[in-house]
């Protein structure tokens, strides 16, 4: 097991029906910034039940946060929080709004030049504005970590940026949200979550014994409740449990003490920039292709994922190697999801080379658990994920 | 899955000789009070490494505190805390250390009338005394939690206390100090977290897919990391696998949203209050008992256990059942613990009736995760624990 050092501060309220008491989580005398996103909590009820449940404190609205938070849109908001000298970020929405929110509550107490650099740069935000969620789609963890992608539309980029002041003060998780998602973003939060994992599984082995079943354990539950909410969203033991594993997947706990690879959101990122896919699905889209290519180096996990996720008991370590990534792609088959990218837009060619010299021109030379995928790797990864 | 509310801050340090960079954790000009216990950090060299990390600091020191952290020793050390106005506690030892430490970080800011009141009227902290860990022996997970267990000699009484105040702001750690545990302290350490994992395990279904399969994880490790941390105490990896799983055992992750028992907790207590049988082994004696005691109620759970865990996959679901307790009661054994009552003393008889009285002396009427483990029912499990 590696060192690690681990602190996740978050309150998370895990329960149906309790936004009402949402006004207790904040802050006295805030001065509060509601962020949302393309208004769907209007149309569900979340908004006015959070309106009601916050109509003591001073609020200002900022909506239309896209999938993808879009960086000018979010120089709007911060217009905002400087103007109306706001205290308290309150983010409703799923990872895009959580990630905008975790963006403005760096920028806000930025002392740098541009708050682009915080995210070019990459620059840790020790102390952000306080902020709180409600988290209305399960899927990227963001309500229980300090992480966000931003997505710059001018340039065509997506980076990321975080720090130990960016995680949540509290986040309300009510399963009860579930049920007004449509199907194609379940499918998207059952996929990410599930690569998540993998990013900080499918690696080599530390014998971190621990944090391997953990991991698998998030993998075999998502993969066990997958059908039942498919099928019915308003399932509510189908949507707890789907709703606790996301944010499982991406709370830090897991990636403790291991190593953890993460190139398949550095490609899949460049895939959202280039062609707006779905973050999700640009993930499923270099999965397979990843793990294929460098078969090598992470066989001996595939190995170990195909016996204990799918149960895969027969073969050599290299045979149920790549019948654990069969098995991964045939998951995200399962759940509606294309796993290739000219299955998304018929613009593809090219893309390897695009995304091989971003990489090289951002000095991104060498990805992956052992710094070793360079920008000819991920262009060979890229290709064959056509 | 039940409802429930999570927040755990403690920042944990996990690594190798880490002690140096102690003094970074603690607050600037603090005055510490250094806590340990019967002075084996003396001898293996953690005192001396502690006591220079932290020659910055203005320093006063108490150890002895014993095993079962007695109030009397308590409160002595809380007379020097008040004389010598101290800011912060480092407490360097197992869960006893730790466990006094949270008394004390509790009884430092308690503006009731006597400290004792906080145990004999279970008063919740919420605010205490801020304190940091150095682990020295993994056990009982009171690095990473916020509750505590306290024993008066005077009258035979063990007591747990707790509160969201009592979280210890750092925990250092360190695998390398297993090396110098004695044998007896490590098969306690496995068979005391084993215990924590059971207490929220094996109850009745409510669904939580996640939280059963991360429970079995950490029991699936602690059976796997057994036989090679008793074989050489020196075994890094082994060891490192052993104290995050006795963490994880009991920082609260896995009993979220999942009913809990810890029944077996509160008779074990008062076998250490009567006999000063160490904890561990008094939950192991038990344990058994216990599960074959309440089978009706508890059959799908220890089925499921016995299945995963232990991998039994024939039979009717009391059969497994019963193979689980079996397989539990051996594992037990196979760490050197006697899982009798009679094994430890021969004074055991009318044991069951006291603590009967006892139970139904304090009010404790219906005890585990229906609360229908009446005083009768502890008598006879108690009885079939001789």
């Amino acid at each position: 097991m590696n060192n690690f050092q681990f602190k996740n501060p978050t309150k998370i309220l895990f329960r149906k029906g309790q936004i009402e008491n949402l006004s207790k989580e904040i802050p006295e005398n805030a001065k509060v910034l509601l962020l949302y996103g393309g208004g769907s909590i209007k149309s569900n009820g979340i908004y006015n039940q959070i309106k009601k449940a916050i109509s003591s404190f001073d609020i200002v609205e900022f909506g239309g946060i896209p999938a993808n938070p879009e960086y000018a849109v979010l120089i709007d908001a911060l217009k905002i929080i400087k103007d109306k000298n706001i205290t308290f970020l309150l983010a409703v929405g799923g990872g895009s709004v959580i990630d905008g929110t975790k963006f403005l509550a760096a920028a806000a107490l930025f002392d740098g030049n541009s708050p682009w650099d915080i995210l070019s740069k990459n620059i840790r935000t020790q102390k952000g504005m306080p902020f709180g969620t409600v988290l209305t789609l399960p899927a990227t963890g963001s309500e229980m970590n300090s992480g966000a992608a931003i997505t710059r539309r001018e340039t065509k980029e997506k980076l990321v940026m975080g720090g130990p002041g960016l995680f949540p003060v509290f986040s309300i998780l009510d399963p009860e949200v579930v049920k007004s998602i449509p199907q194609h973003q379940i499918s998207n939060g059952l996929a990410d979550a599930f690569t998540h994992v993998l990013e900080q599984y499918m690696t080599y082995s530390v014998d971190a014994k621990l944090q391997d079943r953990l991991a698998e354990s998030v993998m075999q539950t998502l993969v066990e409740v997958a059908p039942a909410i498919l099928k019915d969203t308003s399932d509510y033991k189908a949507s707890s449990n789907f709703m606790w594993s996301c944010t499982l997947a991406l709370n830090g706990l897991i990636q403790q003490g291991v190593p953890s690879d993460w190139a398949i959101h550095m490609m899949g990122h460049e895939l959202t920039a280039l062609f707006r896919i779905d973050h999700a699905r640009t993930l499923v889209i270099i999965a397979g292709s990843h793990y294929t290519y460098n078969l090598a180096t992470k066989k001996e996990k595939l190995a170990q994922y195909a016996t204990r996720v799918w149960n895969v008991s027969e073969g050599s370590v290299e045979e149920k190697a790549l019948i654990g990534i069969k098995k991964t792609t045939e998951f995200f088959q399962s759940l509606g999801i294309k796993t290739r990218l000219s299955e998304y837009t018929d613009d593809y060619k090219g893309t390897a080379q695009i995304i091989s010299k971003r990489f090289t021109e951002r000095g991104w030379l060498g990805l992956g658990e052992h710094g070793k995928v360079t920008p000819s790797d991920v262009e060979k990864i890229v290709e064959m994920s056509y």
